[in-house]
């Protein structure tokens, strides 16, 4: 079955996790991505979890899969020329370096627009190509803890939090993905190529919901409140006798549902929860309690089982083993199995979007370093190993 | 300036946050977007903030601007038929009802088809549209619980939490942009058209960084950890004088400039801080309250400056006026105002991807409800009192 990016060649200048996840993206619907890695390899090759036999890095296995890899010393007057060379004729390139980096490197959207007029050049950095700090490195706790997440997250009476995992990267990453296709569409209709700029600072700002209206327009500044919405209700997460679950009851039709499920039908005739305003009005304490009382009194599963017959929506807190284990993950093949050449199998994450004609797919495992140095570039393998002791390439043929 | 998604057209079937966060950067970046409500509009024209003098949700404001607005009850003939109408040479059809709901009112991708066989018919759902649970209802904070990122987010001593804001919503409204865009490239390619499915929960489960692998290659299960990171020491979040600081200090080079800079100098001898590594070995309790002690000393600004001055990454924790108000995000326009017909100028937030030819904008307010009955559906006003009357259509004309 075609992929429906084919065709389309992609220079993946990206390392550690954002660009890598945007890249991955274009590789995993069917882009050629050629990633340039510097001859020590992407960072990431060093990052955990390790796979056990071969030491080698699941974590780089996991977000470079279905991308070929080369390595380039861009330092060097050859690994230059060898990238304006591949650079020619590539509809889409990625990087995520510090600002100022590129052109350092001569490697920037002015210089490549010279050799590849009609190029979409995609740069992914911590604030972006201008303003104030744009200069500044940046790591995914710092975005946001500038861009205001994290002082929204957490409970009340506890110190502000971060999302566990790196999401900034996560969503800049799709975001810098979402650019890069409005300009190919662009490109497609038009011939033009074009730069584009996404920072993670701006991305997690913009998915805060109604907080910042909240202060622009209503004039209070949101505070964190665990796990309660401050427009639905109820809308929380309670303790059960063998963990945690979610309800989300957000209107009249779903309240009436759950009381009847619930038995608390007394809840009904209570002026004090006659719609959901008045609900998240006086949610705190009694109606919270009443419903914590309740969900104490059963298991996990049990209330999930009602909740689906009520259809009302709910949901157990999984940790990470019972969501990889959940029917539905599986079912929307969203673990998959890789071969990888040194770890052999292993599962990794699969692709989001079901496209019904062109599907996504995880084909190819992650590169080995330089692995496909003589094809990208060209040459024979005698031409590769003079390149390496040149310190233009690097190769996992002579790294052990 | 050309936007670069001009000349496409888009039906807009959805409501809430997911799919019209969706539907609204399609809308920035030039897609002439229909929003099609029911009678009584969408249900976020009833959430908040309301602005104060007109009582209108700036809610809906928020995530509707740029886009047409039209009503349809879909449950009629007529409404029907005023469907399949516009949706003929529509390019893009956006929906996000829960699974079998587009079937029952006949507007599903099957029967869109029939009438459009090249559109491209993108659901958003909460679990997709199969597998076992594909039916069930679902809110962010279900799918935040299901999919793990709430088991990983929060103090290890204390219960889970959700990420503040929907970032759920969030997400799937981009990943479903991602879809949507992925799919028009091959569209523009092979004129070929086609059905894209994303779910909230596969969205959310697919940006938990490691944490699968973790599982699936690494042999454990990861537990939530506050603000550290598994895999990079120092990086934490601190209290300071008025407020709390982010820091990363990802690799040795930086941790020499972030000693030398704090005069912590002692720590670059002691072996148990000699890399990465050993670092998050040995990060607790001592590095940290060493690094504790010394934050306690200064302000957040002057942390900053230090940290800018030395080139670490470092922000502050940001409350929303205060991201809002930051100068960076003032330099990248990510809040703009809007002049609206009953609120007046509001001010909401601004287009992450910047595009150097073909930029996105936030250029008209968010639709009355019902403002472009006419021109959409090319009848006059009479014949709009008409179908109003036939509860057909409804109008903010005829609403007071």
């Amino acid at each position: 079955m075609t992929k429906p990016l084919e065709g389309l060649k992609v220079i993946d200048l990206t390392s550690a996790l954002s660009g890598p996840f945007c890249t991955m993206m274009l590789a995993d619907y069917g882009a050629e991505v050629i990633k340039i890695e510097p001859l020590a390899g992407d960072q990431t090759r060093d990052w955990g979890p390790m796979e056990e036999k071969s030491g080698d890095s699941a974590y780089f296995a996991a977000f470079n899969r279905d991308k070929k890899g080369v390595t380039l010393n861009l330092k060097s007057d050859k690994g230059r020329e060898l990238f304006y060379q591949i650079v020619k004729d590539a509809d889409i390139l990625v990087e995520n370096y510090k600002v100022g980096v590129t052109k350092k490197l001569k490697i920037d959207y002015d210089t490549v627009k010279e050799i590849n007029p009609e190029i979409i050049y995609a740069s992914g950095t911590g604030f972006g190509q201008y303003g104030p700090i744009a200069h500044r490195p940046c790591y995914d706790v710092v975005a946001q803890a500038m861009g205001g997440i994290m002082n929204l997250t957490g409970y009340p009476d506890q110190p502000p939090v971060k999302v566990g995992p790196s999401i900034v990267d996560h969503v800049m990453g799709i975001y810098l993905t979402v650019g890069v296709l409005i300009a190919l569409h662009h490109k497609d209709v038009t011939g033009q190529g074009q730069f584009v700029d996404v920072a993670m600072l701006d991305s997690i700002f913009s998915v805060l919901e109604n907080a910042t209206i909240n202060y622009t327009v209503g004039h209070t500044i949101p505070q964190r409140q665990g796990n309660i919405d401050p427009s639905i209700t109820p809308f929380d997460a309670y303790e059960c006798k063998d963990g945690m679950v979610a309800l989300g009851v957000g209107n009249n039709r779903l309240f009436e549902k759950f009381c009847n499920k619930t038995g608390l039908t007394h809840l009904l005739d209570d002026p004090r929860y006659s719609d959901n305003w008045q609900r998240t009005l006086h949610y705190i304490p009694e109606l919270r309690d009443t419903i914590r009382d309740w969900c104490k009194q059963y298991t996990k599963k049990e209330i999930e089982d009602m909740m689906d017959d009520a259809g009302v929506p709910c949901g157990p807190v999984l940790n990470i083993k019972e969501a990889i284990e959940h029917p539905q993950i599986k079912a929307r093949e969203m673990m998959v199995h890789c071969q990888h050449p040194t770890m052999g199998d292993i599962e990794i994450q699969g692709c989001v979007m079901k496209l019904s004609e062109t599907p996504g797919s995880v084909d190819q495992p992650a590169p080995l370093l330089g692995q496909h140095n003589q094809e990208v570039f060209g040459i024979s393998e005698a031409e590769e190993d003079e390149l390496i002791k040149e310190g233009v390439l690097s190769s996992y043929r002579t790294e052990d």
